[in-house]
């Protein structure tokens, strides 16, 4: 069983034609007309091997090797083919592409797989379509967490609904028809690019992943009330002093809560920003992270945090709003996703025999593995990313890496199959 | 003895198209070939109305008209007449001209003056040529606080030092020979817009002023590292929490401080600014202005946020640098300028007899007067900005309001100078 890394290349080098902006890197909209290109491409190399090809209620691909017993759960591969705009080649791509490769690699070599062998192809993936919060939409569809109403608000920079853009690519989605049941998917594996520095920088192959931190992303606007340096300070409404006591009820709500969760303000807008001028307005950004699935859950960190800003509000006078930015429907960070540790297991020694160097990587931001992992037994497996520069035109990953990943991924599936 | 309209008028527009950016507003700075240009034509000026001309050892301008009494100290009015880049035609050359045209129609009144007076016309007011902190050079040359060093080490952007430049213009500065002597000078007076809207919206024609705060500015910079959202929050030296809790400790310090003074922290920049990584590197903007001379007179400011400091800096592991912005040569806040208040009295009265609408503004940022109001009895006078817009090309005062301006204040020299 080898992979042939001239079919890959073909298929990564092919869909990096159909992007928006040639020359510029690879825009792939969901829903758009280069998205419509890169799935006739997966579909007529599914096709070529045999596999059942059909789009679920939601646009998502999916390629079938049936298995010995037709009713067993599913074995699920794949990753998402869409890209932001002016991205790169590899991110989702490398992990359609492997899955792909997989099951040529099965049909070539007359592989009698016990369990059903699905890829999954998703075109929604990335937040930057519809804006933050809006991504891994084929994932949450499938496990049913996809609703109706954010169809019909989420806007695209064409100013289209993510129902009127589905309708524009030429269907209806159908959220009910999308859901997969609970217990019918036996295993999901998801191959992706690093999208971060750690694999490239220590020349290492493979990166394997016990757990993706959970995240909780909010939005905070402080409104305070302009006024000149030379204002009475007891007058003030300082949006600056409000965020600041801010910055530091996180810093001291998260740190209590022990080490199974970050919290960071990264990002802090002021306005109008000159020395001159008491600032009006400030924006924050917070980032929450987590690490065991037991740190929130008898604490509810967005009550613990309105606290607070009932306390600053009253004590600054400057108006607070907490919105959460990501993650449609939440109402609080997510736990981590947890990946299934006796694979992890298998594919260190799949490693160790193939004589590839590999760590293991907790780390990472959204991608759909962390949405399948509450729903079905998931492992998710990094490529290294070339200075782990992502969504950007110079993304890179050599296809040496990328074979090394299929390897490891096809020797797990293998095993899992039988 | 009526101000002649047309000549004012003519003396700003000429003096406007001394700029080096026609069309895109006034950009006179110092030591250009447009002071150069402009200097040439007040010296004329002056010369028409028989005043002694000559010029101090650094680049200063005087008219004198001399007085019954050639001993007795000096009536010195005027202001600046260099701009910002792409500024207007109003800010320092309103106060000029206003000068200008006092003497001459005391010149052409035959008024009898005790006292001599002396034009000043100064080309290095806009702290912005030589970068901030080093603005206000004429004034604090003639005062005595200029120093060689200052000369030799900060640049304009064409890369020359102050003492470069000046011998490009011709000139070698001799700081000895432009300094005053305490008591030479019995009164200071300058006109200026107000570069601000308090006039401009109110409808009102003069504003007058009992004192312009201090100022002190600080740049404080926090050194952390880099690190993304999900490193544990005691391995972290996150530049934010640093200055989250420096905010609030200028905050503290300055209310403790009571009512003779205000701190803001209005500049915040936050690097990288990304909700996914612990902030590296945040830069802090602090403006303190003080409205009394006793609030500051035991306290060492500057000590009380370097404590703070110390006490961040090793409870947070981020390194924290805190350097003065404004005023070459102040290690601390400077204490308000107080101006003379039986002239400001004066002023109020003239208006009233005039039937102009006046109010105080006790506001305003670096200005000569506040040079000279340590150094010799000074008064400062404001005509309404429109909309407060200045250095700016748009910066306007209507003609009308700067001719009753120069009616209140030549009054008042007229007053002072028998």
């Amino acid at each position: 069983m080898e992979v042939n890394l001239a079919r890959v290349i073909k298929d990564i080098e092919t869909l990096a034609t159909f992007t928006a902006t040639p020359g510029n890197g690879v825009t792939r909209s969901s829903y758009s007309h280069e998205d419509k290109l890169a799935k006739e491409y997966l579909k007529n190399e599914m096709e070529r091997i045999g596999l059942k090809v059909w789009e679920d209620g939601f646009s998502t691909l999916f390629g079938r090797r049936e298995g010995k017993n037709p009713d067993a759960p599913v074995i699920m591969i794949g990753s998402h083919y869409d890209s932001v705009v002016n991205g790169g080649a590899f991110d989702g791509v490398a992990g359609t592409v492997a899955a792909l490769e997989i099951l040529r690699v099965f049909h070539e070599n007359n592989i009698e797989n016990e369990y059903p062998i699905e890829i999954i192809a998703m075109n929604a993936e990335e937040g930057e379509t519809f804006g933050s919060g809006t991504g891994v939409s084929n994932s949450r569809a499938l496990v049913g967490t996809l609703t109706e109403k954010e169809l019909d608000t989420v806007k695209n920079r064409h100013g289209l609904t993510k129902r009127e853009a589905m309708k524009e690519y030429g269907l209806i989605p159908d959220l009910e028809a999308a859901k997969r049941e609970k217990g019918s998917i036996k295993n999901f594996i998801e191959l992706h690019i690093e999208q971060g520095p750690v694999l490239d920088n220590h020349n290492i192959d493979i990166g394997l992943v016990e757990y993706l931190p959970g995240i909780g992303r909010y939005k905070v606007n402080f409104y305070g009330k302009l006024a000149d340096s030379t204002a009475p300070m007891d007058t003030r409404q300082d949006a600056m002093v409000a965020a600041s006591r801010f910055v530091l009820a996180v810093n001291q709500i998260v740190k209590s809560l022990g080490p199974g969760i970050t919290g960071t303000v990264g990002e802090l807008e002021v306005s109008p920003n000159s020395h001159q001028f008491v600032p009006e307005y400030v924006q924050a950004k917070v980032e929450i992270r987590t690490f065991d699935v037991e740190t929130l859950k008898n604490v509810n960190l967005h009550d613990l945090l309105m606290k607070e800003i009932n306390s600053i509000e009253a004590e600054t006078n400057v108006e607070i709003e907490l919105t959460e930015m990501a993650r449609v429907g939440y109402s609080n960070p997510t736990p981590p996703s947890v990946m299934v540790k006796e694979n992890v297991e298998l594919m260190e020694n799949i490693c160790k025999d193939l004589g590839y160097k590999y760590t293991i990587i907790n780390n990472g931001t959204g991608h759909d593995a962390m949405i399948m992992a509450d729903f079905a037994p998931t492992n998710f497996i990094y490529v290294p990313s070339k200075e782990g520069i992502s969504h950007d035109p110079d993304e890179w990953t050599d296809y040496e890496d990328i074979k090394k990943g299929i390897h490891v991924m096809m020797q797990l599936v293998y095993k899992l199959c039988k």
